[in-house]
């Protein structure tokens, strides 16, 4: 045996064709000889301004559908960035059109954060955002409690085709220098304070495996239908308006970036708190930015309320470990899921036993995910998601990702703390997953080709 | 033309068979029809207690032979751990056992770091430890001078087999977790500040790809011949002796570690002080502990004293990005290399023009090295030696490695600071080199892949 899988029980992949649309259901039940009939069902759940939420992960959130375990879902998701060029991510695409839309006196989706609807604080909008990825979702999971484990398997990811016939056959994304960037105090041209958007050109066929750049452009004060005027990105959603800036045309015209389309919000609801900023990353997910977690990959989350309640936004069209800027390549993105939960009274003696933060698993590797405050809402307390912006640290991060490891390699390899000591230092790389989310990141990758098993 | 490569020039790759012992040296002269004949020279720098300094680099060291660019030298190194288990290591060989010499009157090699030779600062022996690889060298490139440039390319690897009869055909590493680890403070088994050896076989003979661990051991304190009694891993190639500690055999025994065989130095002496710590890295290299400087790997080093003075020590057979418990599989190599110089006045305009930190390139990959501190020497004034230890943190390096990255983009690629920004969050990774070396490191990875070149 090369390695081990931490799930032994698999089941039958099935698929089915659904109309995107809405939420529909189609049961399989072929039977297949010399097998055993399971009826599985495929969900498919599109994004529109009622199938999200905006800027906040929460626990009372009514789930859009309950599925049971081994069930797929196709959900769709969509760049909160899409409007830095409506034209392209926008125009045309009912759903997109549905959750932007936004005149004098009305937003498909008002609420953006998880911040006061009344606007006080900051006066940005409603939600302040206080939070700012599109998620589709909740998803329940039948019989999910706390303490039980949920796998999500990322069966497919496919980049979103732009509705405009203009732009037949492409995908495009958003690359936002914001001022929450590793680089913003730090920049040697003038003028030092700006932001920057760089608008990137992906195939929607799935033939072509790079984005290319088409054009940047300085982020200037912009007014949104309601009046208010956002003099840096400081409320997601905000429709650029594209006379008042200037298009660069030819940027970065001898590069291609490889895609690595993947989800950087992918997670569950947390318990501690009914309102939860979608920024920071926590042990049940969320927006951990980790450009691996896409097409093949599968996580497991601790389950922290009843149903785990999964959704998922902040579509990647590839990102580089650290995000040092702000953002990946935002672009809308559809993924199909299966959904397998893991009862708590199941688990004992597995590796997934007491599992308390979103683990990676692919075909040739486990990557573990540290964060700077392993559960920022209960370590930080009463003013957590505020404080979370001003305590993380890369070597806070790393301190955890180096415990979650040891834990790892000590309960699902049987080694002691020396064993596993040692073993990291040998074996195990870690990496800067994000500086750019409050609740900074590093992961810890170990390949399974280090675990030849009892046999030899 | 798919990515670019930093050198223009290339020549005729030549090797020669010669006796390792010593220092000998074969010219090359062989013409071949329609091509130029060049005389290119091939070094052979065995490791003996002449031609090893241990623990620090020196601009006053003597050179042991100078080159011309573009000769060849094949340099044998130590690993300063070989006295954790001498019977595989060390006995039988006599360039280890030149090096590792001690009774009660006399070492082969006395000093060891860079402190005072009267051991008066912890008494713990002449350089007081403060450094503790064993470094071959210095090797002088002929012409070299402050500002220009030497390339150094890893043609060959190889791990030097045991001397013992009874471990024919196996190389053997020492993997210390010890003190200075980033766990140490932080173990959770008793007792909870304790050192441990683990000794790994590496097959010699180059047809496995993996290290297997034999066993492990806890430090005891261990008394020199000197008399000193070393309660910790305190001053390198103490010897240790097997009747005063427990081997456990059959450690990490479903594990293979593969093998990543690299030099954790490599390097040129600095201008900024005449006797400088091996162990943290800067700007002239030394100490990355970075494992892709292996074979087929190019490194490219500011130059700062006459000469250049290249050394070579601290071969690893595998390390993990972090280096997390101190120390990666420390076990002895060879290394063949090609040196090439680059004047400063050839470099105007080229990639390599005022380089101020170590480079390397690869067939697919450059990969920059960010420190806490770029010139620690410089930055931290005075006392950087001793105070380096204290003020590292990841968030440092990422920084300087941020930094690096961004001129690297702008000046080889021709971007300016929005592409170069926009290209790094998106399709740049930034991984922890270590946290071990007083000065630690994150590296930048940019495949070059993502450049096309001008004419697509």
């Amino acid at each position: 045996m090369n390695g081990f899988q931490i799930v032994s029980r698999r089941r039958a992949l099935a698929t089915s064709a659904a109309t995107l649309g809405g939420l529909t259901a189609s049961s399989l039940s072929h039977a297949q000889t010399g097998m055993q009939r399971k009826t599985l069902s495929h969900y498919q759940v599109a994004a529109t301004a009622d199938t999200v939420h905006w800027g906040y992960f929460s626990k009372s959130l009514k789930p859009l559908v309950e599925v049971q375990s081994g069930d797929f879902v196709t959900i769709e998701t969509l760049t909160h960035h899409a409007n830095d060029d409506a034209a392209r991510m926008v125009k045309g695409d009912p759903g997109a059109e549905s959750v932007f839309y936004w005149d004098k006196t009305r937003k498909g989706v008002n609420r953006r954060g998880a911040g006061p609807m009344d606007a006080s604080l900051f006066g940005r909008g409603a939600g302040e955002g206080l939070g700012v990825h599109i998620c589709t979702g909740p998803v329940a999971v039948a019989g999910a409690e706390e303490g039980d484990v949920l796998e999500v398997r990322i069966l497919d990811v496919k980049t979103r085709p732009s509705a405009n016939p203009q732009h037949k056959g492409k995908s495009f994304g958003s690359n936002a220098a914001a001022w929450w960037g590793f680089h913003y105090n730090d920049q040697i041209e003038e003028p030092k304070k700006r932001e920057v958007i760089t608008i990137y050109e992906v195939d929607a066929t799935g033939e072509r495996d790079f984005a290319k750049a088409l054009y940047n452009f300085r982020w200037t004060p912009q007014t949104d239908p309601f009046g208010v005027v956002h003099k840096t990105i400081d409320y997601p959603g905000v429709p650029v308006d594209h006379s008042t800036i200037k298009e660069n045309w030819g940027v970065l015209k001898n590069v291609r970036v490889p895609i690595r389309p993947h989800f950087g919000v992918l997670g569950l609801a947390p318990k501690e708190a009914d309102m939860v900023d979608s920024i920071p990353p926590s042990y049940t997910g969320g927006n951990i930015d980790n450009w691996r977690i896409g097409k093949g990959a599968t996580m497991f989350y601790p389950v922290a309320v009843k149903g785990a309640l999964l959704s998922v936004g902040d579509p990647h069209a590839s990102q580089g470990d650290s995000e040092l800027c702000g953002t990946a390549i935002e672009c809308s993105l559809t993924g199909t899921f299966q959904l397998i939960l893991h009862k708590k009274s199941e688990l004992k003696g597995t590796p997934l036993e007491n599992l308390n933060y979103p683990l990676l698993e692919t075909q040739s590797e486990f990557v573990l995910h540290g964060f700077s405050f392993p559960n920022y809402l209960a370590d930080l307390g009463a003013k957590a998601q505020s404080d979370i912006y001003s305590k993380s640290s890369v070597d806070l991060a790393l301190r955890d990702a180096f415990r979650k490891m040891r834990h790892f390699l000590m309960t699902t390899q049987g080694l002691n703390e020396d064993e596993a000591v040692s073993l990291m230092s040998v074996g195990v790389d870690f990496g800067v997953t994000q500086v750019v989310d409050g609740n900074w990141g590093v992961h810890a990758i170990v390949k399974k080709a280090l675990f030849i098993g009892s046999e030899s």
